[in-house]
């Protein structure tokens, strides 16, 4: 790829200009508001110029419901011999474009699953999309060459491409990113009117569960209108939680301490089940490590033993979630260390070094025992 | 304080028995399961003998249910002076353990507004409460002595007090750290049966909003039982948001594209007021900053100018966040900066000498014209 156009220099047209741009391709910028896109070409992601034929590639960074109309201009101009988008709702987008293009063969719906809470050009970062997934939704009509420059783009931006159908992606997405930001705005909505002691409270949960309320309104109105029906379904399901929530709530409140056990058990259902959706979407990915090798402690009584237990392996890596207490006795307490077995001997050696009596799960090894 | 007693020696207990040690108070550490007690001793929070007389203060660092029997046991035995508790619900405690108590005079509720998703004495941290604040709620009975020796263990553990009805903590807490544990549950739930490549779209802000939903869930359960009345006032307010909002967005996705003012102005609506919640969290506690001195620059028409000017600024702390764009003509594009008053000199000195035509607000300064 030798050129490339983005229209719309915000935080994701902007971002797409300075990675690319790094690569050696001409990057044509433009933008309706001009101090946009001069920001935009100050920060060093691309040219004012219009290019003189055709470009390669051009990547519409613009709000969902203003992709259709822009694509169908851009197209009528001859701006570019494949075009992708960057809008994070698909299937409604594209049933528009689809239906307002001469030559359906030449787009190719895209999203890179990249953003701040700030917008515009000069939040814009040539790192943003790195390590990140970029979605392409290929519609029937798609060219395998539109696909492939799309593709370059991505492996330019240092994204890693993930295929998927429209509608696949937005159920996705109404799931993993529109819903919870209606549920951040939700929340946050209730803080208007805290009281002033109300502030002094507030921690790190709160701040992490509304931060994304913070994002461009505008922009998140558009996106939400454009995946209606996914999100509202995602949201009638949480709904219905919550009904169900409330009423246990009303009897809990009512009923004396202990005196309403299914209100306890809705209550702990909807927790366990929130513990399950996490684990749900993490761990991912990643391929199980080789398990770790345990090593039996026995501390003395005397206090502070255990602190400095963690003292003695600390740099091995080896820190308080490694460390399980499996009883006590009159003759101080038992714990088991989770250790990296390739770790293990040394840590081994360290212990006993310092005193510790400890053993692995094959043999005992007491202070003083090895060389 | 020379003699204090934690009872339960989970991850609260067992961080204020590692903060008070430090400072050369003795602590009794007790807890139901021994090991939990030998855990936390062996981390250096305390001695597991029992105190010759009473302590100058006990902390119950129980589950909200249990601490009325504990409190009645424990004073019935003389454990302590004075008692405090850390139970992140007050007023429903509050009545219990007044209405089963020998001495109201000796007791004042507590609640540090610290913690981790982690529990369990391992968890602990001598400096889990540094800086945080910790709410006491003095009754019409709890004497000053009581009150005074609460504020000591307060000031020994780094934290900041602040004194509210319990009534008043219980609606606040409801607002900022119930319901916001409520709301990530809900998100939470909803992702359990995520298609696999969900995961994949997973980021940073999902995982924001659901952090807190991985805490555990008997404690949460616990405490949501104990706060039913005032979460489930909140909840219900948040219920009829959400249910304007669905109407909204059924609306949204039955009607042709632009088809729906009144579903567009819900959405945007809510969106609004969820900004306007974050703002009324923020920025409290903190003096307002002298205001910053603002540097306009004209940028040559090259691209990467802009970038040019951070790198020439960075050094003072000035990033693409303190910077404005004022419009572009032939001349080149203009931007403002804002500069912290007292570096405001030492930045336009800066600028000149990397070649730039920058100027404050009662002066122009050209290329050069600084010594």
């Amino acid at each position: 790829m030798r050129t490339m156009a983005v229209v719309g220099t915000g935080l994701i047209g902007t971002s797409v200009g300075l990675a690319v741009s790094r690569h050696g391709v001409t990057v044509h910028l433009m933008d309706r508001d001009e101090t946009a896109a001069r920001t935009a070409a100050a920060l060093g992601a691309g040219v004012l110029a219009a290019p003189d034929g055709p470009v390669d590639l051009a990547v519409l960074a613009v709000p969902p419901s203003q992709l259709a109309p822009v694509l169908a201009e851009q197209q009528m101009r001859g701006l570019a011999r494949a075009y992708t988008d960057v809008a994070s709702v698909k299937s409604v987008p594209e049933r528009h474009v689809l239906a307002g293009l001469g030559d359906a063969s030449s787009y190719v719906g895209g999203h890179p699953l990249a953003g701040r809470e700030k917008s515009g050009p000069l939040a814009a970062r040539a790192d943003l999309f790195e390590d990140r997934s970029w979605v392409l939704t290929p519609s029937e009509a798609t060219s395998q060459e539109t696909l492939n420059r799309a593709l370059e783009a991505i492996s330019l931006c240092g994204a890693v491409p993930v295929l998927m159908g429209s509608q696949e992606h937005d159920a996705a997405v109404a799931l993993t990113s529109h819903v919870p930001h209606v549920v951040a705005s939700l929340m946050a909505a209730r803080l208007q009117h805290a009281p002033r002691e109300a502030s002094r409270l507030a921690g790190q949960g709160l701040r992490d569960v509304t931060r994304i309320a913070a994002g461009d309104a505008r922009l998140w109105c558009d996106i939400l209108q454009s995946n209606a029906a996914a999100v509202a379904g995602v949201l009638r399901e949480l709904q219905a939680d919550l009904t169900d929530l409330l009423a246990a709530l009303t009897e809990l409140s009512a009923a004396p301490a202990g005196g309403s056990p299914g209100g306890v058990a809705e209550l702990t259902g909807l927790l366990d089940r929130g513990i399950a959706g996490m684990s749900a979407i993490q761990g991912r990915g990643g391929a199980p490590a080789a398990g770790p090798v345990r090593l039996r402690v026995v501390l003395g009584d005397r206090p502070g033993e255990l602190a400095r237990l963690l003292a003695s392996v600390a740099g091995f890596g080896v820190g308080a979630d490694d460390v399980s207490p499996r009883g006590g006795g009159p003759g101080g307490l038992e714990v088991e260390l989770a250790v990296a077995s390739l770790r293990a001997e040394e840590v081994l050696h360290r212990l006993v070094r310092d005193g510790f009596e400890a053993e692995r799960a094959d043999r005992r090894v007491l202070a003083g025992a090895l060389p």
